[in-house]
């Protein structure tokens, strides 16, 4: 889990913030424009996006990975949560730019502020600017229809920002790759048919394929447009007989783009997409994704095709993987696991004897992951918390707040790799030296929590939702929470935050769990100002109905299956979990007295696995530090 | 408060509904239609309608005022609400059409039965018709989408029910004339300077008025396309410097006509509107209330325009009504008290000693009404309801249902007037005989939580459902409460039901209550299989902040004034409200006890003024009843 940041040195910064809001608001004056909403999106709702959309943070100085900003012509407002007001309060001072702390009590959300203004400018039209691609359909129309409601004009087809940002980045492609049949087992075409098959369901003649995610898993290709997540701008039209692949000029290589020629594939300029789309035939029955898809690539094929508003069939497709694509991230995994393990071994050696801090410990992890086969990428800036840092759920370390380790307390570090086998994403909150009582305690609660999930076997058809409750549980029955979800499906390949298995509260959570999918299972506990713990492996979901002990098939022993509210109109099918993780907890952590019979048996389980797997893969030291990280509670 | 009906003989009635509908199915073959979906409104959204667009009666057989018909190739479902599950549940008989009872367990809404169809269909793109007129444009595009969503297709552009329906009556105009200043207060050119005010405001190119009821108080213009509301099938487009007025052909006369012309209206047919709003000159800003304004009208311009969605100025205008339309309708009141007070006399004298019935009384007191000056129309059907019928919210006497009257207990009579100067609506419980303690007692606390609203005294800024909240008190605090709202805005010569003033709960309510609305006041309480109580009158909002003593300026007592929730933020001005409706209420049914001194001395001064204003009114006998019935408690 985890944000991106490049960092920029501070010096200048707020004296080229206010040159740049300077010029836009020159280009403001040129235009009529008396508002100008710049969000974070590129024109894909892509989690990271390329430096060339970096728009927010050329603007305001302020470089966390969410926020809008509100440029008017006198003041400018920054709004963003709660895991960056530190950041953002130190970056936008000297810029003129107001934080406005999403959440907090008083401070107006941007449409009513927006609101506001409309209609203080009662009678003159209040204009607001803001690049319709960089807004998803359903959020486009309802700020147009706002802003209209309330006698101002929104303007969403021109990139005012873009224009007036001196020395934009390019958006230049980088090479798109193919990926071996060995790590994705299923060809483009067999893909493709079962993409038209559902297709046919609906009755669709189209399908727009907007997430980049979704695009590069139909075509097996991955490239480097944006960072830790291995994906290239594209759109992808796919017709009843036809299927159009729109790119970056220069991203395909030719022989790759010769392959998919044969296959019948039209490649076209990724900037051909709109005008493809909004020139398809009419009466056409397009689906397409509204909340994904952005407004201006939609606003206009509305007009004339029927529009099948619902999750594309890629996103259900690439979230429940096939073998060949499990194999392959067992392999990353074990890999992985090496790679944490030293890291672990290595970290309570060097305590004691060199300077560490949060950020040379990242490093050192990360050097350790890209020394593994296939490792290319990481799967998101590594998160290296220590002490009281590690109560900031968010917290990612930068110079300004580098804190030295101490051979004591915990040291929370998340993180993960991207390798050409499969996407990776640990959390193991490590003890560097003396725990405290209320440390082991909260340690052995999390852990509890942990293992409900991992031990879990329930009907077909129980929800994420379901999921995330009974995990909660034994951290809610001592007053405990965390204050995010349970787990996110994790991409092959690709992002490592995908959905539909969010295993969380609320509505995002309404997806069934089934065999096939790959989330995180990551509860945690969050002391301020003393410690935090997260624990996080990733799980995948099997089929265990023939499996006739309560031993699951992985050798690890389950729970009794959950009954969710609607079982009697389930399947009576059982699923399961099965770590794809292997690195150990930290027996040091552990009130064993705190954990039933069942869960020291998954524990004791687990842990000989994690010896079994990973002892042959790390140097003999780590191997033997290993044994008896693993042995028997 | 109520619904039109129109009776048709029962005979052969299933046997014409079947008829009807395997026309309709071989027009749905012909045109490859699965589905046929028939609404019960008009273009408008209006309450009662005419004839021509009684297409959901005609092909069900079913004449209440509410229901949806659903036909498909070989069944067909009704929904209604629990006000016509008796009524549906005879008149389907025979039919074949399954009667859906709206919000009991279990029953599928019309959405959730479609969706399941369309699923059975997978692959077969289920197509459904709907004719996009008879639609909001809110609903119908919601409808479309998730039809569409689930593989299926929607077809709005086509009136299939319509082209089957054998013997269709036309849409035939009625005269429209025009409403002396005496009664309106304002020209249409002071009128269309105000709407063009507030235009101005949200910088609208164009107001388009889809509301019968907007146009006729726009132009002091009405008519009788629709039983009961007074107005002309019409739509108005409102320029910045042009006005186009468009009605059926014939309804105008030439004098009207032609004063509109020499004021610069232009005169357009009635199907040119559609037209002419499609042609709307590309980025025009366009007002127009989505949520009134039907699914045709209004799917089209959206694609060229920018649509302000808001209420229009003019529902805003005509619910605060000024002087001239509060001394008009004072005038209409006076009239209608006199005609409901001599029916309350007749009535208690003819008890003993002719053979009366719901349906008789009601002729009696619709002849009272039409027998005097100005009465054109009742406002709606005279609801008559004896004994348990009057515990039936919404019911209407049939010759079916017909209750014989007996000198014992409550008649619950719900009633209205159509004057050429005011809209009347009043309901009174009267006492035919004796009555029991707990008659008594439950008529006293309707009457208590009735004199509430009358009495209520609040700042400027409280909404209606502040004021609903209090009024309910006294019956809550008895763990009573009534499944209807509180009170409704009345139209001047027009719609008995009008917005936005609902004293009711829910969303409905949050419109302010400002000087001028006129208001139903209408509590009551519905014991199942014994009786039920309605006590109404119309209250007039006015402002008493210069009014220093505790009485109100029409000399009726006050309460203290209500402080809302938000009171710390409104204005300081004070208002209160004065009752319209002047009959007396039953003495003999009260129990003295129950009611506070305020309370008292209210109803005291509100009979006293009744008795003074009515009785130089009424026939001397019915003035000598009227002294002793008004007299103090």
């Amino acid at each position: 889990m985890s944000e991106i940041k490049n960092k920029k040195p501070e010096g200048d910064r707020a004296e080229k913030t206010r040159e740049a809001l300077s010029r836009l608001r020159a280009g403001m004056a040129e235009v009529g424009a008396d508002a100008v909403v710049i969000p974070s999106e590129d024109f894909h709702d892509s989690e990271y996006v390329n430096d060339y959309f970096k728009l927010r943070e050329h603007y305001s100085g302020f470089d966390g990975s969410a926020g809008t900003l509100l440029v008017l012509e006198a003041d400018a407002y920054l709004w963003t949560d709660g895991r960056y007001f530190l950041q953002a309060g130190t970056q936008l001072r000297g810029t003129g730019i107001t934080l406005m702390k999403q959440g907090e009590p008083g401070v107006p959300k941007l449409m009513e502020l927006l609101r506001e203004r409309i209609r203080e400018a009662v009678g003159a039209c209040f204009t607001v600017f803001m690049d319709g691609r960089t807004v998803s359909s359903t959020l486009g129309t309802a700020m147009k229809n706002s802003i209209t409601k309330e006698g101002g004009k929104a303007v969403l087809d021109r990139d005012l920002a873009g224009e007036c940002w001196e020395g934009r980045p390019e958006l230049k492609a980088t090479e798109i790759f193919e990926l071996p049949a060995s790590s994705t087992g299923m060809t483009r075409a067999e893909k493709l048919a079962d993409v038209r098959a559902e297709m046919a369901k609906y009755s669709a003649d189209y399908l727009l394929l907007s997430d980049l995610m979704e695009t590069a898993w139909l075509f097996n290709l991955r490239a480097s447009d944006i960072d830790c997540t291995p994906v290239f701008y594209t759109y992808t039209l796919v017709g009843k007989d036809s299927l159009t692949l729109f790119t970056l000029d220069g991203a395909l290589p030719d022989d790759i783009k010769a392959e998919l020629k044969a296959e019948g594939t039209l490649c076209c300029d990724y900037n051909d997409a709109k005008m493809t789309v909004d020139a398809l035939p009419d009466g056409s029955r397009v689906w397409v994704d509204l909340k994904k898809t952005n407004y201006a690539m939609t606003s206009r094929i509305a007009l004339t095709c029927d529009i099948i508003d619902r999750p594309t069939p890629v996103e259900m497709m690439k979230a429940v993987k096939n073998d060949v694509e499990i194999a392959s991230t067992r392999n990353a995994h074990l890999k992985d696991a090496a790679a944490v393990t030293e890291f672990i071994y290595w970290l309570k050696q060097s305590i004691h004897s060199k300077p560490l801090s949060e950020l040379s410990a990242a490093k050192h992890l990360d050097d350790l992951r890209f020394s593994k086969d296939g490792c290319f990428d990481l799967s998101f800036p590594t998160i290296s918390a220590y002490a009281d840092n590690g109560a900031i759920v968010h917290y990612e370390p930068t110079p300004e707040t580098d804190k030295a380790l101490a051979p004591e307390g915990f040291l929370l570090v998340d993180s993960g790799g991207q390798y050409m086998d499969g996407t990776t994403d640990i959390t193991r909150t490590i003890a560097l030296g003396p725990l405290t009582d209320k440390m082991k305690e909260y340690y052995t609660l999390v852990l509890k929590s942990h293992i409900t999930l991992e031990r879990m076997r329930f009907l077909a058809g129980t929800t994420c939702r379901e999921i995330d409750e009974v995990t909660r549980k034994p951290l809610n029955e001592r007053g405990l929470d965390f204050n995010h979800g349970t787990g996110h499906g994790v991409g092959h390949i690709l992002s490592v935050h995908e959905g539909p298995n969010f295993i969380t509260k609320g509505p995002r959570a309404a997806s069934e769990m089934v065999p096939g999918m790959i989330t995180s299972d990551e509860p945690g506990v969050y002391i301020e100002n003393e410690f935090g713990i997260r624990l996080e492996n990733e799980i995948l979901c099997v089929d265990e109905t023939d499996s006739e002990s309560t031993s699951g098939h992985d050798g690890v022993p389950k729970s009794k299956v959950l009954k969710g509210a609607g079982s009697s109109n389930r399947e009576s099918r059982v699923y399961a979990f099965e770590p794809l993780t292997l690195v150990p907890f930290e027996r040091e952590a552990i009130v064993k007295d705190m954990l039933t019979d069942e869960e020291i048996d998954w524990l004791n389980s687990y842990h000989q696995k994690v010896y079994d797997m990973v002892s042959p893969l790390v140097p003999k030291e780590t191997a033997i530090w290993l044994k008896d990280a693993a042995k028997p509670l």
